[in-house]
């Protein structure tokens, strides 16, 4: 019964190093299956080359604990759980040191909409986090990575921004988390965060106090492809 | 009667992720065939990993309403049309997100012409419109869409280019549309106008207020390349 | 016996233009048999195209006479010598060109902790040298290398850091060293080194004064890999 | 007896897209035979992906005729003519638009040596020439070519720059000339000036005021390489 989830979690997985968003070990992707309260994440610190879907681990979305596979969780597992928690509608998690967005988490900065290929896919700024405090990155094993979830909703619920408009957040000093209704949503949504970042760092370079897209265009090309106005794709033909 | 010119702008379509233009579905190419007032274009959110040609969908170039191919076209469809109704020598259209055309887009700002490269394919500074009103971003599914190439019009208009000398626009907050006698010349001056882009954004950042390449240079090689006393390549021979 | 060792150190050096570190023959790779006090390393001057592993050259740790293979030894020898004898736990050395190490070296900056990504590999800042006396980059063949080394040696040991804890080292107007326990692990933090360089470069780009990430962060992330409070990767499990 | 010299042009051209200097048809190198007073050279405007050896054209080294090959020459011929014929050791030259060489090209920068990467292929910055004047850039097809080529020679004798020692050159506004002992050295000159213009250019927008390398190891590097002193590779083994 687990069987399909493993396969998309850990197919997602492998879509990373082929999109170019890690080397090594430095990502993860988790799927769940809520009806099962069943979360698969990546194994922690086993490299892509060698992976294969029998190495996913399984754990339990209400306990965390360990409920198959034979390898420990990604260490960041508690960060995955806690996005599940808080946000009901994300399928599908993903974690990586992606060039650009790493480049803004580092820089402390929101990612800014700058343009139509932004609004198409999130409906307003990237936001970043605050910074952890020494309390929140000490502790246990789980803590932090705990503590790192919990920013990101804090985040979401302070600027009210909906996670289901915006499914990507940036982590200061650390990197982006992106979400999605399903495990290869998230993917694309992180490799979409990638493009943008990258876009959006040129801009800022040469204009610095370059302002945000127009809110009418923002909402026009978000609208065109998501909720009820969409007239983008092939779903309402 | 109209598989050749399917089949040509499939191949053109197929052309932007090959060079590196698009992902997933962010770009499209259309061809006109003039006589029978025919036009094609890549469909509406197909992915290129598994489009065909029969894919394409084909609408009457007079007034845009689809005669062939059992999926939608491309949502900037209306924009496509407006070019071809305008320019009567355009016989392709391109539309990409492509990074550096798109960062021009983004920060409002003509691509100048910097060097011979550039007078190679573009005779003078390609064009970044103003950007859209509320009123033209809003309405009814393709009214923003025409408005986008309403726009492009009047800016070659106002400013007296030629667009059969300058083959490309950037459409302000959004990313660039080419065009050129055929499909497949269309989707070149898309990949010339990203090399055209890289370069210039680097020679901004460095030097901010470099002039742009002499008159007399930038005649030169676009007269060595284009029109009656063209010398390069071999058609003269 | 030296099979193994010449095996896994031409493996380590082909590594290097499949990162896409080096180009032509610009990089090395050695690893050392303390044991037996012999090193083998990379040919001077020989393409990665067309090298064998039967090309490495042995030489002796403690004196560098060429022991084995048919060709001289990297140029860069007497560098890879003098790390092997100040630093003991090292196990493989790499030497590149690689392009973002080496803008930083060509600045005389530090390499600074911007982020998570960084503290999991390396506890701080990678230092960058003083630049070389016109009497340290002159005399015999072997001497300039020689001093390239010892000034290596004394930034660490003037500055106290602790070289297990940042294996690499940008040595002022030329390139990275990096080393490890062994040759695959000294090429990983090559390539390490390379991703770390990239981001703080474009960090430093848009904000000169960016400080270093909380040590607290560093600190965290550095021990949840390295140490006996490691748990990342199955090694505990 | 040409056919040796077709082939390796041939192959040199063919270098240039597989290393990633040139797409469509924007370089070209040549070659020449001083004994016989033959200059092989890539045809005009024909593309690589379908250019074979026997495309090459051969002209007169002395009068810049035409003596075998079906297609036109390169419409840069003249430029390539001027090189032989003023730098009597050059045995092939490379033109192209790459990238970072054209935009330093485009700024009308000299690419200083701010490194060792540099010394070792180059003793010195690489020069710039002036604008060429609107009589330089005017007349007959091969005029403003002829005029390209003299404005590079005259920038080497008012700068004392011996052109052996500094194998290239940057275009005002254009883009970059390499040349070397052979058509292989001159592409490899043209690949090694790309890296060090990428570096460069990342140094200058970081650190716009960077001093060059000091001269002692600019010397010690190039002639660990060049020249009665080398110890670099195996030549002297």
């Amino acid at each position: 019964m687990n069987k399909e989830l493993v396969k998309r979690v850990f197919e997602a997985n492998m879509e990373l190093p082929r999109r170019g968003l890690v080397i090594y070990t430095w990502g993860n992707v988790s799927g769940v299956d809520r009806e099962r309260g069943i979360v698969a994440i990546k194994p922690s610190g086993v490299p892509y080359e060698t992976m294969k879907a029998e190495d996913m681990a399984l754990v339990s979305l209400e306990t965390g604990e360990q409920i198959g596979g034979s390898y420990r969780p990604s260490s960041d597992l508690a960060t995955h759980l806690a996005l599940y928690r808080a946000f009901p509608s994300v399928g599908g998690v993903v974690h990586t040191h992606s060039r650009w967005a790493t480049i803004f988490s580092q820089s402390g900065r929101d990612l800014p909409a700058f343009g139509t290929t932004h609004a198409d896919h999130f409906h307003g700024a990237v936001p970043c986090t605050r910074a952890l405090r020494p309390d929140e990155t000490g502790g246990e094993p789980g803590h932090y990575e705990a503590e790192t979830g919990a920013v990101i909703i804090e985040t979401f619920r302070e600027r009210s921004i909906d996670p289901s408009e915006v499914q990507a957040a940036l982590v200061r000093s650390h990197g982006p988390f992106t979400w999605g209704a399903s495990p290869e949503k998230a993917v694309e949504n992180a490799v979409v965060l990638e493009e943008l970042a990258f876009m959006a760092w040129h801009n800022l370079a040469l204009d610095p106090g370059l302002p945000p897209i127009d809110q009418s265009l923002l909402d026009r090309h978000y609208c065109r492809k998501h909720g009820s106005t969409a007239y983008y794709g092939q779903s309402r033909a």
